[in-house]
């Protein structure tokens, strides 16, 4: 088992990373003191409890924690307001009071759906990660937890760091195959951005990742997530470094809301958008290994490089020009000037753009 | 003009309170550098718009703001969730981004749902009150923010701290005088928790305050704001001291909760709320006095003391063993140890409570 700190003063917090954590859950309760006079909420979906709730609720219950229990529909369209509002309405009948704890026990829809119900509820409460999915490793830390809106994704949220994540990798073998080359998409972007030897570790390392060999997923999985720590330590509430981590992130969540979000999954979408990165970077004067090695890492993992051909590129851009990331109307773009080393660039031409994301159409 | 500062690092705000503030908002805003690239909205209610509402958005305009406006009904059912997604759909439509602020116009209700949507939105925008009710010198102080839950008052919220409170006492001419006693009832409140010296000046000024003579209330708002300033100062996140300024508010809240919200004004609640824990205060051996003068300065401003007959005992208990402050289960009181010093009692038998309260049916 690994174990780091994410650095945040008082708010600094521990991820343990490890087969088996699920079974040894009420001992990091105790450890870390998790009140057990007032009682839990376990907020997971219908995929992930069937799998792994009672494990959670038995082992808390043996050691004496009184704990409820909300079980969400799979998906992103249960982190919104009205769901917040039927937990909220669950956690008050179960008595939840200001001392009480919300678990989140899923995949990062879990993550941020339970994370802003645990800082809103009486105007917040502790909450703590059990991630399950690999993408989980980015969306669990860093505090930054919301909920959608019909005209926007994650606009209604709030920072709220939770008291410990406990990420058990053996929850992963039960992940869909799609969704585990989707996480692994994220955690390939923390080496590109931070982390050159990381990054070509996730090189060579493609095979065993994706059969989710237990040593390499904890090595990747603890590189991934102190990267992420490290950056947020830095900058917690995204004034200025935490903005790398948009590597590909802004044209990949423009393709996410062409494709309505249910046709690309988060991770292939940010998967195409560091390659269209990737190449900007390259047009922008640095060196060209950075677009070779970002597209070759995405081919060795089975991500997808290329805009699907139904995405209509003025529909891509309208989106982008309404991406919240354009503060102000300046047009601002992550880019790598080296594999490792990632780069805020202002002031890009809209034209550019929009020449790089008609090439991701013909890429291959 | 008074003015004074709320003392919390680097979330410090000053406040702004004399006649007259209004027709220079936009002097202040630009004082205090709130951002104009960014449009800015202004959140009110429908009996405040039609009377303040244009001087504000042509004074911002006229300096160069651009300003967008939500209105909502007046009165506490616009502080619920689906107000609040309304209202991040509009600020959406109008280009609102991380630089944005939300100015609230309007009383507690407004101020504090206009609050949670900038604490919300995006994850934090700056905000700032107008308040245009005697009740917001306390609600506009202090950072609590928060919507309310079909089953609860104030259960889904933040701690979100405003940029500035401009508080223009010309504007409470216009309150309904049932809305002036009650918001003086909090003023009362705060006098007697902390201030002997101004709980004797409110005693003594009675008559000027309900005729809103402007010295008068321009001190006393003054006062009552310092007051809950400094409280908040010294606990910003209610781990402690901030439980004195819910003197009164454990009744109180029961009966606002059995009278539905709708019968009683919170701070009429309150005031019989208060008679109720000083006549505890001298079960407990204080003073006999603080029991009199708490009784005589709310008949002296016209406020209730007596609990109405048509409201059930039994169902008023029950509502007091609801409220979140019973944290664990301790049944723990805001009481008096002598006008202007208040004191937090653990341990208080149910018994006890409901003696007080059968007796405040009596009361007279
Ligand atoms: N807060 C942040 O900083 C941050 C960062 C990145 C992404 N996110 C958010 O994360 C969300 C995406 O997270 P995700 O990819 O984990 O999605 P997810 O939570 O929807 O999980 C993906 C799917 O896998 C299922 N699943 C989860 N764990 C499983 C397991 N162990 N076995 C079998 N099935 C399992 C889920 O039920 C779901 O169907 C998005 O809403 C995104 O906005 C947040
Ligand atoms: N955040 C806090 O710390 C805090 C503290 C106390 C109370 N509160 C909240 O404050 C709310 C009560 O505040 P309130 O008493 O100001 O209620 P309010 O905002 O509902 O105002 C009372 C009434 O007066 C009207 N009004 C307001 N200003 C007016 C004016 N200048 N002229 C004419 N009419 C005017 C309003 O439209 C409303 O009908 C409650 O929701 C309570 O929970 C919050
Ligand atoms: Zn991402
Ligand atoms: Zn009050």
């Amino acid at each position: 088992m690994k174990q780091l700190i994410v650095d945040l003063d008082d708010r600094s917090y521990p991820i343990y990373i490890g087969e088996g954590i699920l079974d040894q859950i009420s001992t990091f309760f105790r450890k870390h003191q998790i009140n057990d006079q007032s009682p839990l909420m376990i907020i997971t979906d219908d995929n992930i409890a069937p799998l792994y709730l009672k494990k959670v609720i038995v082992s808390l219950q043996e050691s004496g924690y009184k704990v409820c229990e909300y079980i969400v529909p799979a998906g992103e369209s249960s982190k919104s307001l009205s769901v917040l509002e039927k937990i909220t309405g669950v956690a008050l009948d179960a008595g939840l009071d200001r001392k009480s704890s919300i678990v989140a026990l899923g995949g990062g829809v879990v993550g941020d759906l339970a994370g802003f119900v645990a800082a809103s509820f009486m105007r917040g409460i502790p909450f703590i990660q059990i991630p399950t999915t690999i993408l989980a490793h980015d969306s669990s830390v860093g505090g930054k937890v919301a909920v959608n809106h019909p005209k926007a994704k994650n606009i209604i949220g709030a920072f709220h760091q939770p008291q410990m994540v406990l990420y058990d990798t053996s929850t992963l073998r039960t992940l869909p195959e799609r969704e585990i080359k989707a996480g692994l998409s994220e955690l390939i972007k923390h080496g590109l951005i931070w982390d050159a030897k990381f990054a070509e570790w996730n090189q060579l390392n493609a095979e065993k990742l994706l059969a989710l060999d237990s040593e390499s997923l904890e090595y990747a999985l603890y590189n991934g997530c102190k990267i992420k720590a490290h950056v947020v330590s830095e900058d917690e509430r995204e004034n200025g470094l935490r903005a790398i981590l948009n590597f590909g992130h802004t044209i990949g969540h423009a393709l996410e809301a062409v494709s309505q979000y249910n046709k690309l999954l988060h991770g292939e979408a940010i998967a195409i958008g560091m390659v269209g990165a990737a190449k900007l970077s390259v047009h922008l004067g640095y060196p060209q290994r950075i677009y070779k090695e970002t597209k070759s890492v995405m081919k060795k993992y089975g991500l997808p490089i290329q805009i699907p051909n139904h995405l209509n590129v003025d529909e891509i851009m309208e989106a982008m020009l309404h991406d919240k990331k354009f503060s102000e109307g300046q047009v601002v773009f992550t880019i790598l000037k080296d594999i490792g080393e990632a780069h805020i660039q202002r002031g890009i031409s809209i034209d550019l753009i929009r020449e790089i994301v008609e090439n991701l159409r013909l890429e291959e």
